[in-house]
């Protein structure tokens, strides 16, 4: 059976060519993902301004002030931010001026207020020197002119969204979000409103692949569940071709019932089947109407994890977002974890703080069928085949299930 | 000064009054916050089925198969998901039968497709016993009838969203999201779209906390920011008390043009200023207006790691998420960190993965003033005050900005 990595790799393969960006507003940007390189056109700050309120100064002039000898000076007005001054300061004198205003023309240091005092009106007395360029913030000094400062593929995050903003920019190009058709099967799919009859179950996985398209960065669409005969999935499949990518879950199995892979290999290319891992072994891939298309795995855990393994690196890859492989941290087990399996096995855990450390906890149930071992999971733990069992405070692998912000 | 400790719990002791929890599409539930207890109606699955592809047999009749001696037994029919059946198994017959699909009476286990082989039409022959509940899901072996499933506070994620669904229901009652207005202040500011003068700006605040309002499960709220007089920022911080939590960014430090304090305790009640932390120690917080009104520092930075730190536990903890804490780890030093500060010290830091194992990367340009050194950020290193200069290899702690799917 095929591992994981090598699955992995063979489906990247086949992401689609990207299309052309879209320039969308800062306000709707969060998450979005850079589609041009975004240069600075102008130095920021465009001006040498103070990053404390005190006085600008010529250093020079407090070379000698200290506690016993405070050097006076004539305060020659205020400079608050926004309002740059245009006359020099001459030796001798002072501006005041506020945290963020421009230094006027000759200053070349700022003394905070903290280290002053006003001995009479129109006069300040410093009781410390003050090094050239100290509190001053340079033109430039964040951002210069010419400056390369996001790359495409770049994941935009609240403060990458400032930086655009500080940049001019109130519109951002980015990758648009890939459409991802989703197609459920099986004769014992009822909607979730809907009352079950005998032998009956909801259409789960429609529902909750849809809301993992939409945290991969993609737009789900979900087409009608498809009944378990050849021709009704063939016939779903072929109206989802309109979207970017196609998933479907269920009938990828071994059993009577089971048309997708059929489907696939009679009206496109199956480039695999079946991945040694455990939930999810009987994923199908490969192009479908010109599409990537992922035959997932009907039981709900291995739709979900299947997708994580496979979909969302597609999705993020196709955004071009080059940092999508989820973080990956090595933690003590909580307690034994005595299940062994002759696949790689991703286990439904959660993240404990106990005894002023970070634990991984797996779930006892690992059922690929129960979903209520998903509740307060975050991570994955990722154990080899044949390998156990492993006692509390063994390091165990762990695959975060967390991107945002 | 206020240790960051100490002010997150006064902040948080003024979490508002929660909304009437809303109504919403499973379809829209991503990343939304369950309001209502949530329980389980009937038992899922509903009734005992196969997990496997195979034959649903009376485990007795098979309890001598071996590969010498093949039990062959009668195959009645095909039952497939969705298609129950009522007649019983009797001994000495089997039912061809498909995962999912619900066991016929009497039967008590499923022989694996695999394991067995067709002798003769209408008959199947296993070389392999099977014990009683061997291949079947139990009733009520995922979730029981009656039983408590989703706690208030919980988040909703894509497995979440699936077993919603599984449990029937199309919609689910979540926490109201928050409105959050925004003012930024200063003379200086052009909105990102128009050209700089001399002096000038661009807002960036104010696009920042949007998205940082957005990320943290808020509605931003915009409004134009105010110009630096007393008078300005009262009336707009009054126009701003529709919103459920009021922000500010600049104009809380101790320069003679900083009203947003004055106007809080004119107004309204300061509830604490200054916290030992850099960048941000000019917050100040306290009700304005019945409302909880933050008045963060505008440089950018700081600006962000102050709502980090405390806008974003409070909509967190509106929202109920017993879990809004960000997750915490101990990792090594990538590079030696030198600078040493007399206060709490949030370190824009990235991780890396270097000989197998996670560092921490410090960015060199810490100033609160540089939004360059965002890029790339996904973590804060605090560093206590006073300590330092630590070495490659010292272990650190560091707060994750992640909390997504």
């Amino acid at each position: 059976m095929m591992s994981v990595e090598e699955a992995q790799s063979r489906i990247l393969a086949h992401v689609p060519p990207r299309k052309t960006p879209e320039l969308i507003s800062l306000m709707d940007a969060l998450g979005r993902i850079v589609a041009a390189p975004i240069a600075c056109h102008e130095d920021i700050p465009g001006f040498t301004n103070s990053s404390m309120d005190g006085y600008a100064v010529h250093a020079a002039d407090l070379a000698k002030a200290s506690r016993e000898n405070p050097v006076s000076l004539e305060v020659r007005g205020v400079i608050a931010a926004g309002h740059p001054l245009s006359r020099p300061l001459q030796s001798g004198e002072a501006y005041k001026i506020m945290t963020g205003a421009p230094l006027p023309p000759g200053a070349d240091a700022v003394i905070q207020v903290e280290w002053t005092t006003t001995p009479a009106p129109g006069r300040m007395s410093a009781w410390a020197p003050v090094s050239p360029g100290q509190n001053v913030r340079q033109a430039g000094q964040d951002m210069r002119a010419g400056q390369k400062i996001l790359e495409p593929g770049t994941v935009l995050s609240p403060p990458l969204i400032g930086i655009l903003a500080s940049l001019g920019m109130d519109h951002v190009p980015v990758m648009p979000k890939p459409h991802v058709a989703i197609v459920s099967t099986g004769d014992e799919l009822v909607p979730p409103g809907q009352p079950l009859g005998p032998g009956q179950i909801r259409n789960s996985n429609s529902y909750a692949l849809a809301a993992a398209i939409t945290a991969a960065g993609g737009k789900p669409w979900l087409l009608p569940p498809a009944r378990d005969t050849k021709e009704a999935i063939a016939s779903r499949l072929a109206e989802a071709q309109t979207a970017d990518i196609i998933l479907s879950s269920g009938g990828v199995s071994v059993g009577d019932f089971d048309w997708v892979k059929q489907v696939l290999e009679e009206e496109g290319q199956l480039e695999l089947w079946r991945v040694n891992m455990k939930p999810g072994k009987p994923l199908a891939f490969g192009m479908l109407h010109g599409r990537p298309f992922f035959g997932l795995p009907g039981n709900p855990v291995s739709a979900l994890v299947t997708f994580e393994l496979f979909v969302r690196p597609m999705i993020r890859t196709w955004l071009a977002d080059a940092n999508w492989r989820r973080l990956t941290l090595a933690l003590p087990l909580f307690e034994p974890f005595t299940e062994i399996q002759d696949r790689w096995h991703y286990v439904r855990s959660r993240l404990v703080t106990e005894h002023g450390q970070l634990w991984v906890h797996p779930y006892a149930q690992q059922d690929s069928a129960v979903q209520s071992s998903w509740i307060g999971a975050d991570a994955l733990m990722i154990v080899p085949p044949d390998t156990g069992p492993y006692k509390a405070g063994e390091i165990m692998t762990v695959m975060l299930l967390r991107s945002g912000f």
